[in-house]
């Protein structure tokens, strides 16, 4: 191995405990920042990057809007919220994507995600009950790719290859992805998605910054803002097609009743922008999706959007109580929660 | 919040590294030990503790053969093995538990741990395909729960409340935990298993030297010695059933071809135990799963007891490798992996 590879700094976020005792602790960092791009409070290292990975969906969306495919379409809140979602493939989510490619003249033959169960797992077993596998449409991210599609429909550009790095779909998102989170196009780290999209590696700073301007429209060209205004909207009205049933990020915005903009990434990335022109952006280092309702609730309160949601104690598998995943602030414990 | 936990030292073990860039960080402790309880080299703090969890099974069996019961129900490799497994719910680990049930003349109606689907993937959908829920002989722990029945029914205690922490049993089994383990049994911290059962936190260092002791006999009293190497026996010639299909567990035991025992616990435990009289024990720090292998299958070089198990790689949905886990060392890159 020729690596060295340099871990940015994190704080303790999270720690699982039973019996009182510490079970297990779940490190990360998290940045808030402004529309513009300052950064106002943060632990660990908000300049390193991490892979935004979903939290991304939402401005690799934007081309949907900016084309003009959404006016010409006729794009709803709906299928504009399904084209920013990972959801969890309930039946009212594949009747989205279903409808977004149908207006782009378009089929679930042309996805080129790749295909797994719906997370939800009620949807899963209705599936297995049916002896089929699963189809790429029941992907989390079949809408986004559906949203890609008909871009590319409406543009005149190749359907064929669409994910592919150099496609020129692929290419303005990859400038869009900058502008929005207020970093040189140049610093850009390139991966591959889960799904099979291109995906981008920014600092964390970055991503908080493009939520706060997701979410209020401010720090970008006024059409690029208007897009982005548009699309959280959608996200906003729509938060059951953004995730589903008992998620996290559908929970929080249907509390903050339109104040919110909301959306994990794989590998325990959080992000959200509030109308306050507040983005904030979480990685919890190890990548486990469990710490993230922690922290993010916390920081949630921290801006003003507090909820009534609680983080569900950790159950035995007869359903009794056995232990509990406390947010542990930045310094420690009960700086903020 | 009136806590304030002392997070024990950890150093980074295994990076996710997706395009080259470093995506998510697992930190952890190990300790190696030899059965007198020598600490022979670690990461992390080594005297913190940690609960056991399943990594405690085969300690948790010792009443089956310390009780006679194993000799007097004439209980096989197999049914031994069963008592000291994580398995996985395929159809030979649902006879085995049974076939160590009936010989107690015990039903699966006895069975008082938590019941859940199947952790093999093809069981699991068997199981949906047929309508029916899981039943708790599915539970990875139905064999661990039907040992300890087993016992109570040979020294004619009541079966009723055996996961009681004042059961006679389980007072014998915190007594053995502590012997094989090194430690006081003053010292040993209380927690409640997934399953229901008492489970127990311990110094790292100790459960190191549980196995070293559990591979050889050495170290402990003649008869606890003996009994530790009947079960270690049967654990070592029936490593599919400890585990199960394609489990880390299983694969290492088979390819170690009698020289090695080992056995995973849930949030990221590990613990393994070389005829050569070396015990290993890993935990990381944030309980990922996924983490385990990397640092098992390099320590166990480093144990000579090397494999030919490679860790996968990260796949995107399409089946392509977007990234890998590595071994970071304990003190950095490529240190030992």
């Amino acid at each position: 191995m020729n690596r060295a590879p340099e871990l940015p700094s994190d704080a303790p976020l999270v720690a699982l405990l039973r019996g009182g005792l510490i079970e297990s602790v779940h490190r990360g960092r998290f940045a808030v920042s402004d529309p513009d791009g300052n950064l106002l409070y943060s632990a660990g290292d908000a300049e390193a990057p991490l892979f935004a990975r979903s939290a991304l969906k939402p401005f690799q969306a934007l081309p949907l809007v900016l084309s003009g495919a959404a006016d010409a379409l006729d794009l709803s809140d709906a299928e504009l919220a399904i084209a920013c979602a990972s959801h969890s493939g309930e039946e009212p989510h594949l009747r989205a994507v279903r409808s977004l490619l149908g207006k782009g003249d378009l089929s679930e033959n042309h996805l080129a995600n790749g295909a797994h169960p719906p997370t939800h797992p009620p949807a899963a077993e209705a599936l297995i009950r049916t002896g089929k596998p699963p189809k790429r449409v029941h992907g989390n991210c079949s809408g986004k790719h559906a949203g890609m599609l008909v871009v590319c429909r409406h543009l005149g550009w190749r359907t064929e290859g669409y994910l592919e790095r150099d496609h020129p779909l692929q290419e303005w998102i990859r400038a869009l992805v900058a502008e929005l989170c207020d970093i040189s196009e140049k610093v850009l780290g390139f991966g591959t998605d889960g799904c099979g999209a291109p995906t981008y590696a920014l600092p964390l700073r970055g991503l908080a910054t493009g939520y706060a301007r997701l979410a209020t429209g401010k720090g970008v060209s006024p059409d690029v803002g208007r897009a982005a205004t548009r699309l959280g909207d959608a996200m906003r009205r729509e938060p059951y097609l953004v995730a589903g049933s008992g998620n996290l990020d559908t929970r929080v915005m249907q509390e903050a009743r339109g104040s919110l903009v909301a959306k994990r990434g794989a590998e325990a990335v959080w992000a959200a922008g509030s109308e306050t022109g507040r983005g904030l952006a979480i990685k919890v280092s190890d990548g486990s999706e469990r710490a993230v309702a922690p922290v993010a609730l916390a920081l949630l309160g921290r801006l003003g959007q507090g909820t009534d949601i609680e983080v569900p104690p950790v159950r035995d598998l007869l359903g009794r109580a056995v232990g509990e995943l406390v947010y542990l602030g930045a310094d420690g414990p009960e700086r903020d929660g």
